[in-house]
């Protein structure tokens, strides 16, 4: 099942920049995982915020929260699932189906 | 560039039956024409609702425009357009580069 | 999986009370079916409104959406969908690990 | 009578590691005994957040307030509740008066 | 068990005026019968609309919604109700306790 | 007049535990005062929440103002006004009308 | 006391246009005494919109109801009403206590 | 040309009493000077709220934004503006013009 | 002064496709007027929906009103209005003053 | 493309003032050399806020990014991004193909 996810990243100033840039390593590193394991399909960057928009693969939103829960970022981040149903029209299934 | 678009079909009650099954074909027919010019890329329903959530690619705002006022349904939809840039963690973007 | 869904009926008023009486009857009949087969597991009222709160179990969000789109009153349904992931301290889920 | 409840869980982030670990296994604590009572009857987790949507069972209002205010974690807590009424559909009652 | 109930009153504009006023007729009747029963406690006019404020007294959330529904504006009403808790201030309590 | 007067209480994490007591001792007393003197009619607990609706009645805006400003938790409140008109059918006025 | 009005004109497009005329007029005819009457103070149209802001001043919330409910398009407005308190830095207050 | 201009008083709890009164009596000086100059008209508080609707007569929103920016608490404020156009049923036009 | 205006365009449907298309014409020519007269500066579509962002130039929003209440699509605007001040950092000003 | 891009600039009241007006210089400096590589093409300060609208253009929602992200004040910054398509009846676009 795939989920539209919406994610505010909001560290506290006081966050001191090493340990800043420490936990956006850690960040791009666990993305590039979930990116290979299939879980994290897309993401994009909100123009003019520090925020995202993904689309992610899970079995079911306890198996999507395990996923989220596991960002380094996660304390710092608001978040917000949107459930996606297929639609007839979506070009991946009629490109599946007319083959 | 991509964007996300929201869409909810809001067409009124008195749209005699056929009409509307008319007007449900050529939109599938015409989600089907902008899959394949590469300007429709996914697209999903929300569950419970008659409305979607797509990903669409256009050369700016101005193109997508004239593909969504394309769609049969365009006097019924209500729509809501997200601008996307790109995130360094993509793994559209990941997976090109690592190659 | 199981979803919180929220739905507000809002049948026109110039629909006929004898039309009005026949939907309800068939929601009612439809809704015991989707009882039988397990995806409807609670309803509620939402006090004071023709809305209601439900807890439905499906597959994933396709699922979900074939069975609310079977309900008689679908056309005049304003259905909000909220996943759920299971919660460590659920009662249905302590209960059975206790055992 | 039923509520629906939402929580979201605010623990400020200079809050030690070790408290919060002692305030979370309090609270798993005092959900078992709610659920016990017959007062927590659901709790399922909002995937993406620390937040939870729960079914609670009290005799009005007062008593839910004084379950809600129990509970440890409640000076972190931003509940909202939704008080609901008997549903003629909901398959717990059909079920019943089937039998 | 107390609830705060907002009511506005939305009966179309194509509703004849005679109608309108039997229908207005009516619903004062059914108020009295209910401040009889103790379930309708108060009853204010938010200024400038059609609309009320009210302080009703029910079992629950069920018998509430019986009250409400049994008004002849029922199907031109936009309801929404607070369940209330009893607090220690109160001046009802407080006078009751002290004599 | 009266008015609709709905608190959120947010008192900072700082402050100390015995000082919290203290301002809630003497908010009890002030409400008691605001009671007798009539000010303050009724107050209910909004479930689940550090939050009250109350039943206010003072001349004028001025005056009640002066009064919610008289509260000792006052700096911490968050407080939203309604203003109350009188309705026909409230059964306050009725019962005095019928008599 | 005095109170912020803002109201939202709404008259359906199928009234026709010499009755939208009427009603103008009687409107302006209406707000004319009110401002003899000293009840409607001051009057501003929201650029842009069928809308304005007004400075009334009634005795209380229920002689402001009255006033409004005597314009002709009453029953074509949306009102929002804020109570207003008197202000120690009021220019109006301020130059009266100067005198 | 005049606004209708809403503030939010939000002075942090730290800043020393002594300073918070020095602050509020600058404000109180520096809202005289502004009403002698006609740029402060009217000013009413928000019952229940460190807050204030003001009226505000400016050459336009440069001027007034000076004029707001030139409040001692300015940095503890949170403005919003709404222009104001003349309305043809104005109390204060009528009056001049029936002269 | 200038202002930015957000405009919705609501033509019901059942307005003839003919008076449509003469209204859109008639609007076109009224813009155009107003973009001689230096009032309606530039104009932009938001992508997906019958709507527009425009930067207007008037003497005051009285001014600014009176041109917006001459488009002939008038009756079937939502229009909401910002007003703007001048930016020390604004190109437009920068580039006068260094000149 | 251009885009319509909203700012609300929320510098910590606890940032040193001489601190804060380095960022205020270094902002202004960017903003002049964004604006003469024709990427700021317009700044309008919001009237009695720290907040600014601003028109942009860029190659797309990327390169707008990098762009705000190069703001000596972003991590203060609160920015939300409107696309805008072209409009038939935009002055600047008339002007040009009249000529």
């Amino acid at each position: 099942m795939e989920f539209l996810v919406a994610m505010e990243v909001n560290v506290p100033h006081d966050v001191p920049a090493d340990r800043q840039q420490r936990l956006r390593d850690a960040e791009a590193q666990r993305a590039q995982e979930l990116a290979h394991e299939g879980v994290l399909v897309r993401l994009w960057r909100t123009p003019g915020r520090r925020a995202n928009w993904g689309l992610w693969r899970a079995e079911d939103a306890t198996e999507l929260h395990a996923a989220i829960a596991s960002l380094p970022l996660f304390p710092y981040l608001d978040v917000h699932v949107t459930p996606l149903a297929q639609h007839p029209n979506d070009p991946a299934i009629v490109a599946t189906s007319d083959s």
